[in-house]
């Protein structure tokens, strides 16, 4: 096959069995990989407990084509399943793709889109492990990705005590700051666009608390509010983020000044970074990781999130169904 | 919420996160399941490896919806998958679910399908481990299914070995049946039109046949001399199905006679069954499973299927991206 040569350069004049043929050509496998694609079902050494997550990408919900590439679309679906594997304290392991496109989608972009899951697969170390190829309308990306605890017990989010340290690893705001400049035509600066396209996951990092004594953790998909309010509600707690210690980075420093949107706002709730957060006993919070507050007790008003100590006004949360949502 | 009441009707009305937590009201759980739905993944005790795979199902490609009911759609998109886990030879465990619909798809619709994904979890022994839902053009369904091996090696393609039995468990022609009759406008047998619209996978004989010493398997779901064509090619054999050995049940004889279509040609390449296929060393043959050819070495033309020892001339794929492709 030539894409772009003289082959076949629709999904439709391909066809399903060269195109699956295609996508697994010399797949890299780590020694974890009992068995690969081709078979009903890949095979995984998982040493007891796998951590399994899925997420699903939509065009025209979380990735638009005139906005990303290919590469983009495949990095951005690998990136944001492994984050939530990581999110376990788990050692991401390996993603089972399921993928559907419309018959006339040309072969050189799900090619392209093949190369961005490989290129992210080894940037996260995970194998690609299998999946299954369809005909529909919209261009969607359903990721599992799967994990081993390596015999460890799971980073949930209920695990949160008063008196812990609350810390980030990972961008925070990158993404919505890219999401605004291209939502008003622009294209810079160009470090945050390049998140909003491909989340800069912590790789690694989920472990890395997990053997640190991390007590919760989540990514923070949502942002960052909306997410630890998840964590506060499941542990009982006050989580209270001290703006003090939330790093600005200049470029979102920049958007703020350019958008007139208060930058701390980004980092406060913007979502899609898939940055971690992890709660932690005093003094465990490993090298890498910034403390940004901390966690107390519940109080009157029940358990929940609060900045600088008190509660915070703004619309933390996003919903996928409702009308006018963004994008 | 109260659908069917006062409550919202639509998804866009109900919301993303009042859906979910609908979905996994009250899901039952077995032991084996160490954390279920509600962190960033879950986790799911495999005892060593774990068995893994991925199927999407869109509206108009793999279901419509004037043919089959939400329950319907839920109960096959487990059994579809679940089947994959049994023809690695692995016990099915859990599983996770995309779901993407437009906005305005009605509550009570996506309620019945979820009834129907936990109906069909209850019937294969799985648990609902998560998922993810979203907005899309289509209505689409990516189920990932996990099992454990149990400290088995796993039953792969390429295993048969000349003077192997070939044997079946499971409908044969029952869907393809269905699907002839539904698109012609009519709505019986009503027992092929059932199996169309939820396969009867034989839950637990996947390892069952792993015990007896399966030598390969393969989950029926493109046609039996398809299917039977990835054992053959992968195994360097000849695979011989001996059409005098091969049940034409009742409800194919009714429809092969109205339509005027050779009830075996539903049988040998009809797909969508998820019958099992494997290969056994003689005598190894469990209960329960029919004797229906049997393997030998591959000839000068190379490894392949044969039909009472002969060239089978026909059309036995089927390919997603074509034109023209069924529904």
């Amino acid at each position: 096959m030539s894409p772009g040569g003289t082959g076949p350069t629709t999904l439709a004049q391909l066809g399903e069995f060269a195109l699956i043929a295609e996508l697994v050509r010399d797949l890299p496998a780590s020694d974890d990989v009992l068995l690969g694609p081709g078979d009903d079902g890949a095979v995984l050494d998982v040493g007891g407990s796998v951590v399994v997550s899925t997420d699903v990408l939509v065009e025209g919900v979380h990735f638009r084509r005139d906005w990303s590439g290919p590469a983009d679309v495949g990095r951005k679906a690998v990136a944001v399943n492994v984050a939530d594997v990581e999110a376990m304290g788990a050692r991401p392991q390996g993603i089972v793709v399921g993928f559907s496109a419309p018959g006339d989608t040309e072969v050189r972009w799900v090619l392209d889109l093949a190369a961005g899951l490989r290129a992210e697969c080894d940037a996260a170390r995970v194998n690609l492990l299998g999946g299954d190829t369809t005909r529909g309308r919209d261009v969607t990306l359903s990721v599992t990705a799967l994990g081993t605890l390596d015999g460890r017990a799971p980073v949930r989010r209920d695990g949160a005590r008063p008196g812990d340290e609350l810390a980030v690893v990972g961008r925070l705001g990158w993404a919505a700051a890219g999401l605004l400049v291209l939502s008003r035509g622009f294209r810079s600066p160009r470090a945050v666009v390049d998140v909003q396209r491909v989340p800069q996951v912590p790789y690694g990092q989920g472990a890395v608390a997990a053997r640190a004594g991390a007590t919760s953790m989540v990514d923070v998909s949502d942002g960052l509010l909306a997410d630890l309010g998840h964590v506060a509600r499941a542990s009982g707690v006050v989580i209270d983020v001290r703006t003090g210690a939330v790093a600005i980075d200049e470029p979102l420093q920049t958007v703020g000044a350019a958008t007139r949107v208060d930058p701390l706002l980004l980092v406060l709730t913007g979502g899609e970074d898939h940055a971690l957060a992890a709660t932690f006993p005093p003094g465990r919070v490993p090298p890498g990781w910034t403390v940004i507050g901390a966690v107390g007790a519940r109080q009157d008003d029940g358990p929940g999130v609060t900045v600088d100590g008190a509660p915070f006004a703004g619309v933390p949360g996003f919903d996928h169904f409702r009308p006018g949502a963004r994008r």
